[in-house]
C-alpha cells in the first residue's frame, strides 16, 4: 500500500479543501495518507490582522505540521499551495530548504510528486508556481507526474496540465469546479506511486 | 518618435486581433509601428486540413513577414503567440533562431519588449509561454517590461502580469474581454521604450 | 522489456554524442532502443556556410528521422538537444509540435522522460533549455524522471539535476566529462520506465 | 542620482562578496546606493551548527537589514541570492512576500531590476533560481534588465545571461572570477534605471 503524504500551505482555506479531497481520494484508493500542514511563519500579530487568515488559522490548530519525517515516510507527495508573487509562499520554501539534510542522505530520491496551486487571478500565477516547485523536486530526484491532460474532469477545472488550480475571488470562494479533478490528480499521483514502489 | 514592432503569429486569427489592438494603441500613442507577421513553416498541405487555419492563412496573405530587419528597426517589440505545448509554436521559434547573426552583432541589445499568448484551456500554457519567450529576450539582452499589475484594465482580462492573455473556445472565440488591457500593454511598452531611447 | 526512444538534435555534433552515449547504456541494460534524429528544417544553403554543419549533416545522413510513430512506440524518451537562446531549436520544437494529432487521442500520456542539454557558455541556457522541455513535456502527461543527484557522476559532470547537461568550447569540444553521467542518466530513466510498463 | 538598492542574502559569505562589488561599481557611477542584507529567519541554533554561517552571521551584523522603505526608495534594484533547490532561499522569499503592502499600493511598478546567484555546482540552479526571482519581479510590474551578453567580461564570468553567477566549491572559494561582470551587471542595471527615472 503507497504511503502519500499530502503538504499543503492554506492562509484562507482554499488549499486545505483542495487538500482534503486529495485526501479523500487516495484513501478511497487505498493509499495510506498523512495530511499535514506546512507550519505557518508569520507573525500571530500579522495573522491577528486579517479576518479570514485568522479563522482559518485558528480552525486547523489540530492539523499535525508537516516535517521531514513526513518526507521520509512518503512513496508519493501531493503539494497544494496558493501563490505569491508566481512563487510559492516563503513558508512552503522553508519547509523544502530545511530538508536538506534530508537530500543529502539521498532520502528524497524516487519520491513521485504532484502539485495543485490557487491564486486570487485566473492568471495570477497558477502556472508558473507548479512549475517552480517542480524544479526544486527535480533537485530531490522526484518524479513528478503531473496530470497532464489525462482525464476530461481537468478540462472542467481550467485544463491546467501542470496541476489542479483554482480561482479564488474576493470572497474567498472558488471561481472554478475543480473538486472531481483533484480527485483525478491524487488518484494518477497513487496509481505512478503504486508503480514505482511496487 | 520610438518605433515599436509587432510580431505575431496566428493560424486561426486571434493573435492576429490582439496584434492589431496593440498596434492601434501605439499607433494612437504616436509610436512609429510595424505589424508583422511571423512566417508560417507548416506546409499547405496541413494548412488545408483546417478550415479555419486556411481561411486566415489565405486572408492575411498580404501581412508583411517579419525579418531580421524589422527587429533591427526596432526599439521595443511586443510579441503575440498562441501556445504550444506551454511554449511558443516551432514558428515563432523558428523566426528567434534565425536571429542569430543579429544577435552574434549585439543588434538586439536594450530593446523593450513585451508579449501575449493564447491558449484553448484557461490554464493552457499561457503563463508558461510568455516566460519562455522572456528568457530568450534575456540571452538577446532585451528589457523586458511585463504589464504586471498595472491597469485596473488587467484584472478584468484576467491578471495574467507576465502580458495579457486569452482563452479560446471551441468556436475560436475570445471568452475574456482583452482589448483594453492589450491597448494598456502597448501603451506602456511604448512608454517604456520611449524612456529608453530618448 | 521497455522501448526507450532516444530523439536528439545535433548540428555540429556534439547531442549525437551524447544520444549515441545514452543508447549504449541502455542497450547494455537490456532495452529496446531507438536512436532518431530530429529532422533539420534549415536550408541546405544555410548548412552549406557552416563547415562543421555541413560535416556533421552529411555523415549522419543515415540516420533515421525521428516521427510520431516513434513516439507512439516509445515508453519512454530521453531527449538530447542544444539550447538556443535558453529554449529548444525549432527543429525540436517542430517535432514536439507536430505530435499534436498523437497527443488529442491521448498516446503521450505516461511515458517516461528526461532530457538532456548542451551550450557555448557554462551556463548559456543549459538549465532553462531542460526545463523548458519538461513543461512541454506535462501537457503530453509524461512522466518527468529527471537525475536530480542520484549518483556521483552527476556532480563531476557539473551537478545539472534536470539532466546532464555540457559546455562546448570554440573548437567544438566539451568542456566537461559527462560520459558517465549521461549513462547514468541513461539507466535511470530506463529503471523508472522499467517500473511504469511492468 | 538614481537610487540603487542592493539586496542580497548569504550565509556563508559569497553573496554578500558579490553584493558589496555591486555596491562599489554603482557607487563609482554616481548612483545613490543601499546595501542591505535580507533577514535571516534560520533559529540561532541552526547556524551554531554551521562554523562558516556562524561567523559570517556574526560579521555582517551590522549590515543593515532590507525592509519594505529600501524598496519603495529604489529606483533600481539588483539582487543577489544563492540558489537552494533550483529557486530562492526561503528567507528571500519572506522578503518578497512581505511586500505584499507596498505591491498593492502600486509602489513596486517600473522599478528596474536585475538580479545574481550563486551555486555549489556548476549546473546547481544558478540559472533558475535567476529566472524564477524575475517571475516574482513581473508580479511587481518591474522592468527586468538582465545583463544578456552585452559585455565581454560576462563571458569570462560563464555567460549567464540572466544575471551573473559562481560556483563556490567545497572550500567555498568562488571558481569562477566573477568581479568585472559583476560590476558591468551593475553598471548596467544603473545605466537602464537612470533612462527610466530621468
Amino acid at each position: 500500500m503507497a504511503k502519500i503524504a499530502i503538504f499543503y500551505y492554506s492562509s484562507t482555506g482554499t488549499n486545505y479543501q483542495l487538500a482534503q479531497w486529495a485526501e479523500s481520494a487516495a484513501k478511497e484508493a487505498g493509499a495510506d495518507v498523512k495530511l499535514r500542514k506546512i507550519k505557518e511563519t508569520a507573525p500571530e500579530s500579522a495573522i491577528a490582522q486579517n479576518p479570514g487568515w485568522k479563522e482559518h488559522y485558528d480552525a486547523t490548530k489540530d492539523v499535525p505540521e508537516a516535517t521531514n519525517d513526513d518526507i521520509e515516510w512518503a512513496d508519493g507527495m501531493i503539494f497544494s499551495v496558493p501563490t505569491r508573487f508566481g512563487n510559492v509562499p516563503s513558508q512552503v520554501k522553508q519547509f523544502l530548504d530545511m530538508a536538506g539534510g534530508l537530500w543529502a542522505q539521498g532520502k528524497t530520491i524516487n519520491k513521485v510528486v504532484s502539485a495543485m496551486s490557487s491564486a486570487q487571478n485566473p492568471h495570477g500565477g497558477q502556472e508558473a508556481t507548479i512549475l517552480t516547485l517542480y524544479t526544486s523536486m527535480f533537485h530531490w530526484g522526484a518524479i513528478v507526474a503531473a496530470p497532464g491532460y489525462t482525464n476530461q474532469e481537468l478540462f472542467t477545472a481550467g485544463g491546467n496540465p501542470y496541476g489542479v488550480s483554482v480561482t479564488v475571488d474576493q470572497n474567498n470562494k472558488m471561481v472554478e469546479d475543480v473538486e472531481k479533478a483533484v480527485k483525478h490528480q491524487a488518484r494518477r499521483t497513487l496509481e505512478i506511486t503504486n508503480m514505482v514502489v511496487k
